[in-house]
């Protein structure tokens, strides 16, 4: 006995998402079959909404409504335009912003270089970012503190050497409101390398 | 700043789904982004097939394809319609017919009681499973060995007592392969119980 076509189509293309296996995609597929057509239609047209309706900013990549000239800060004229904070996805500038220590542009390669992945250079935004260097007096690197993160904050620290720029790296140390503890060693042993005078 | 609308509304619809909290819906949304128009596109469509070429058998609640008469497993004239297997889910189903033990009917109840999340009897196919009793020896519960699968085990049987149909509950014990010092307690105690002489 074998599942009915739509069933298996369902299936194999939810299982193409990340972090869902075959087994949650079953999953996912029988919950949406026990939902209603209103739903489960409102779901596709969110996904063809999303596709269709957004594009990426021309010049820091960000995501954006499609048709726009820029996305919001890129246009944002109180923003510190000669200050550029990069980072691996979207939701890493809303991260920052919500922080609001931060009031610089943003430029958002989509991804970290992760040769086992495939992700070279040229799978990130890096041509637009060299070509965007004009006028910027700090590059932040924010990437993630993940292997990936550390070689490609590593890997842009050396092509952007030969600019005026200067390159800066988030701190690491203490998540705010962390125990002790609570600590894994390598986080305590660059929050103490990095300890800062008070 | 926000995010456009059609990623808010992707980021909501996403988050609808079981087991996909904000974070990784928001995840997966900046990751179909990502993807190709035809991929989503795809995706969308799958939804949507799903939905209208997918229908609950009429005798076993099992999936079928739409306008079917009924499922293959009731269509199937080698089957002994005299055993009836009641199963949770749709998966159970496939699950059952892959250990190749069972050559019987089954009945899908697409749930199981659990008045914590406001699922009692009427939630379930339990109407179409007493209406179906007629002829058949034996009702197998099937039903998982989860809090939630115990009790509906438990009420079916309760419900069933009246009919004068054979009522069984699959087997509690370790599973096979399984190292006997790696089982729980629970399930140790149970196949300790349920002994059988060789």
């Amino acid at each position: 006995m074998r599942y009915p076509t739509p069933l298996l189509t369902l299936i194999r293309e939810l299982s193409r998402l990340p972090g869902i296996g075959p087994k949650s995609a079953q999953r996912l597929a029988f919950h949406l079959f026990n939902q209603s057509e209103e739903d489960v239609f409102a779901l596709a047209r969110a996904l063809e909404e999303a596709k269709t309706g957004l594009e990426r900013c021309p010049r820091c990549a960000h995501v954006m409504a499609a048709g726009n000239e820029a996305c919001e800060v890129c246009l944002d004229p109180a923003r510190d335009a000669a200050l550029l904070c990069v980072v691996e996805q979207p939701a890493d500038v809303l991260a920052i912003e919500r922080s609001g220590e931060y009031a610089g542009h943003y430029h958002v390669l989509h991804g970290a270089l992760s040769p086992m992945q495939g992700v070279g250079p040229d799978q990130l935004t890096l041509r637009l970012l060299l070509e965007r260097l004009e006028g910027v007096r700090e590059v932040v690197l924010a990437t993630s503190t993940t292997v990936e993160g550390e070689a490609t904050a590593l890997y842009l620290a050396q092509r952007l050497e030969a600019s005026a720029v200067r390159i800066s790296r988030i701190a690491y140390g203490l998540p705010v409101g962390g125990d002790l503890e609570y600590a894994d060693e390598v986080t305590l042993g660059r929050a103490m390398t990095h300890r800062r005078p008070l």
